[in-house]
């Protein structure tokens, strides 16, 4: 069966998620069921649950893989840890943000919102501040989005803990990373993070369906008070078969576990640092190539630039909605939609997963040209040549190759 | 990369779930990611939507195809309908309904268990007995699974149904159809079922990932009052999200919808009925296997017998186990294993999904050499001979090759 | 496994040949064997050589799917045409025109080869020389690259054609369209070409294994006397089974049948008029970048512009290997290497099969770099610049997405 | 795109040739095309020609890797060794030997033909007299089917050795070994074999599209001085490519590289010798259930029994034909059918390739129900229990399961 709206050659995929799968990934999963009893997917679950801490950067934390979303996965990391009614400091920057403290709210939390206008970062002052005059220890979770996909921008968890440890305030720290975890500078053990998650395809390079949660031992032991309604995202349950070495409460996806194992494979050859400084590199590029177009990052402070993901904000006179219609119906360029407040005012370049120069630098050109056709007066090539400028310094040999 | 413990051949898979994946729908999956806010991804999830209803059969019931498992799926079908401390009788027969039971606990509500022996139907006696004493309607729920795939014990719904109608009692009918939906005759209107559930890896012959609840208007309106937090299985996402035209509330497989369409063309090349008549055929054949073999049916009753799975009981002196480990170490034999109340004493042949007559009469041969090496004095070839003594007459010519 | 070489990102495939496969033809391969004597083989075969004539843009010529390669599917041409001695006129201008004419002097013709240099087309004035004095018709046969994918040449066959009426010369006329068709205009009954053949790992963007040959009327005649030595390559062979229904005089590539059906779908949900204007398209985009780096294209004249591969020549103190070399370590580029005569001179861009504008941008990008990697004075971005100024105002959008 | 003509479940595939392909092979396979000039295919190509002498057992031997079928290695072996004229002692026992002798004939050589009754073994006796009688070594070649697939006869290799030995005789031995090489026990050094080849699609389990040949130093020797017209068959062509370290003289498959790799990798985690049993034991297990059938084997000695394919003489007032048809219409079951003179009168199981036990007996109670239905007396069960007797005795267990 062809695609659904076939056009000719690849779909060249730029949006934040879902994103492109490696084709030696998509070779590992394309394969029958297994039985999940059968002692081989214990075995391979073990390597898993093992190398995914890698890229959390944590010895000391357990991960949970559920068969689920990044939604779940923030259900999971609340509901484990907190009792109704806990006081919740959480900031909102954004739509994924808003969509986290919504959850929160509807989970029956106490939830202390801290604004910030979009594109720019978490409000560290006024969390700062509550710090401070919560002598009596009220607040028992920060939530923060690491990297606010919407608006392409990455908050500075070290400052959280600094600020955390500066006041020996005892919350946990629950940090969504779907779009930050395996792509940017992220250090669960050193930053104390508590609970991290993240969503199979972001940065993992793989399709939807796994939501992994990696727990401190810190929250291990909320969760054993926790008083949140739970049992599809319950830790206890996964917590009594990993005892148990069968590892499975319930029927894993046995392709996304041979999946992830492909996955992990490839990011440990490249290697983990490798795999953020590419990031690093193809973000970098991406916005020299925005400022050569004479076009806004929404992200309105450099330390906020994100490495993963890029809002563009066009001119008043543009619907950005347009530029992505366009790119699709006319360059098989899937660009990222503006949401919510930003809805038509920004366009979004994903730049995360398995991704090259190469790849970017013909999604930028395609750019160009939808700037163009939509009535933007844009000078094609200009974005081009400023991120290739920038790459062809930057980008390595590939060690396999040379 | 090969399998985590290769052997030569083909994999007999006959767990009963996750069961074997057709071709034709591991090659639709082997595919890239795709943006799921194109137009693409919205147009293919409203012909499964609607082309869903059909392996319910229902013209009324309103589907969700949620990124989750079966226990997801009971989840869902739990809190989106009942508030905490409500009333439900639920039966308890086997090692999933169990499960069902622990989750209703979990999840705050008043569980009235009917208890039965394993290999029992469920006690619709003692149901009667109830719903005429509770003329003030505390029942909020029956909760009843169609086939218990743990003592393969397939229960008489259309009584369920009749019973409640008989005592015009307004309980909602919720019903675990996992190892039913798609493989035995189910019929959501006809028998006035108010939530219907199965996942993506049973009958569906599809991986992990999709647990597909099916609500009645009914249950829509129940829905607006239940008191029961949610958020990631909160039908009101869906629904909102399906008037925008957009469907997805969060980010969907893009494989496994390509999957459950391949999968779906194939039932209905096959034709629904001729699927559930398969089905009938191999379950007949089996019990037929079994009886030659001169062991018992883990089902106790004519009437509860399972065409997906069934539970054979083996002599004292045998541990169960001990099968199914032998079956995949020696003949690539994956069969299931017996649990719980019944451990070391049922072995399980899964037969449902995408299967037929040869790959069945493979897998008898095989536990018949199973059992035979393991010291049970079987007659070799006369489960096979019994099975296809029926299956060569009830077999029909497969339509596309007349 | 994971490639052989591994490098993070897709791999910029731009050689011409093997060139890129689209994914739904990945799809249709990604299958088990067949028996090829089961109905099913013989009922697909026959929609394949029916369709296959379609991009031959032939209804009189009978096509032969070797299991083979272009050098097999040359060999089949000549064999099954022409006895030993027979006096063939060859033009000879590149790489694969060499090749081709080494094999029919290996075969035992007489081969009276007409020289071109390279970078220029098919010397027709000398074979005009040649039929004007050949009044006896000793001229058997003449044998013709369409487009020489070494030098980036295409060769004006309608031209050939006529001067054969014009002098009323009975030679047959074969054509190697093998980087030619189903991407260039190409039309075997108008021009009356006697046979052509291709490669399946050409324009038809599929794996290498299928020689696809076209024979017209008057070969299939000359076929029955010719006293060439053949028996794989022998169409006598195919003819019967062909008569007899079963097509194959041996096994087929089944894989390669699927893959040839999907492909063939896909050409002709794009349409054969649009593929030919979508290669157009982008050999021209590509000229006009070569023409802004400064550089020369290996074709002198503009009649001859290849729209399938260009050859792109560097100045006197670059090795063009190294830039291939380059290119694939840096950048995960494939680019083709000069070779034999141009070999360390000239490099080429491969633009044929399932391509669309913003992969060859994105291989233009890279181009840029590595010129500039490599000692060059190239302005970045400008031949990105000059290609998307011509394609984003010729451009159309995609049909299944307006 | 489903199959062509679909059938619910899984197809059943013993025809002996082409084979059931291991899922981790169609996995490998599932790729783009890659340039085959990069430095990775030749790094590929050299492990593969180094590691596919271990299944010809030879250390000595050249191997050439056509893209080609059987047809072709046989045209490749003949006419790099021979010259036209030349006298060849060939053996005439079934349908494959029949056309390759066509082949030589065709090809010039002066055919001097051993015919044996189908069903028996090649007739040494006659080969004995010939070689007495030829003192002046006219014979240049014997040319021998190793086993006949047509008819399930294995041939005696080492015998034709020791008979040229014996008689200090020059000809050249080349072996056909399409359905035994790496299935069954072949030592092309041991036994003094100057050509042996097979098809890829054969014991090796891949898709159809690789001709291998193995040609002896002495091979090698012979092919300087053969005057035999060849081409895309030349081994020489080769042989220069070799030197040069890119293997290639046309473009190769890259997708059967890989699969050849991943095949290869199986054969020998499974390890040779066990692959050879394992033949050993389907074979068995096949002849035991034919007697108990009441049938009687094509072959009619036991030393020629065959471990690929047993070819099953039916009676009189059956047609075989309808066998094979009603098996794959019924039972989605593949057999082969009899060709040429026992057409009509025979229908084989191909038991070669990646196989295991369960596979086949579920292939006997499809036979056994197809005899049943077509009129055959046969006792269900009765040929299902004779080959699980064995196997169940002679199975061992997977060894990455212990």
């Amino acid at each position: 069966m062809a695609d659904y709206v076939y056009g000719p050659g690849r779909t060249h995929l730029f949006v934040p998620g879902p994103v492109n799968i490696p084709d030696p990934v998509i070779r590992a999963m394309s394969r029958n069921n297994e039985d999940y009893r059968s002692p081989a997917i214990p075995a391979l679950t073990k390597t898993l649950l093992e190398d995914v801490k890698q890229i959390f950067k944590t010895t000391t934390g357990t991960p949970f893989m559920f068969p689920t979303t990044g939604t779940g996965a923030w259900e999971s990391a609340l509901t484990n840890t907190l009792s109704p009614g806990d006081r919740i400091v959480s900031f909102s920057l954004g739509q994924f943000s808003l969509l986290w403290i919504d959850q929160q709210q509807r989970l029956g939390f106490t939830v202390d919102v801290v604004e910030s206008d979009w594109g720019y970062g978490a409000d560290l002052a006024a969390l700062e501040t509550k710090l401070r005059t919560d002598s009596s220890h009220t607040i028992k979770a920060i939530c923060i989005v690491h990297n606010e996909t919407a608006t392409g921008v990455t908050n500075d968890l070290h400052a959280v803990r600094k600020l955390l440890d500066a006041y020996r305030h005892p919350a946990l720290l629950l940090v969504d990373g779907v779009s930050s975890i395996c792509a940017l500078d992220f250090r669960m053990d050193e930053w104390g993070v508590d609970v991290a998650l993240t969503g199979s395809q972001k940065a993992l390079s793989l399709p939807t369906g796994l939501g992994i949660v990696c727990a401190s031992p810190k929250a291990l032991e909320a969760s054993k008070t926790a008083k949140s309604v739970r049992v599809f995202f319950d830790w206890k349950d996964y917590l009594k078969f990993y005892k148990m070495g069968t590892y499975w409460p319930y029927t894993p996806s046995i392709q996304l576990l041979y999946g992830l194992r492909a996955g992990l494979d490839l990011i440990f050859e490249e290697g983990l640092e490798n795999v953020i400084k590419r990031h690093a590199r193809l973000g970098a590029a991406t916005r020299l190539a925005v400022e050569a177009w004479g076009l806004k990052n929404c992200t309105q402070k450099e330390e906020n630039f994100s490495d993963t993901v890029t809002a563009v904000v066009v001119p008043a006179y543009i619907d950005s909605a347009e530029i992505v219609k366009h790119a699709w119906k006319r360059y098989n360029l899937s660009l990222g939609l503006g949401l919510n407040k930003v809805a038509g005012k920004v366009f979004r370049i994903g730049h995360l997963g398995n991704l090259n120069e190469l790849q970017l630098l013909g999604c930028l050109s395609g750019v160009e040209m939808v700037l163009k056709d939509i009535g933007y007066p844009v000078k094609l090539g200009s974005g081009v040549a400023a991120a290739a400028a920038y790459l062809s310094n930057s980008t390595p040999l590939i060690p396999s190759r040379i």
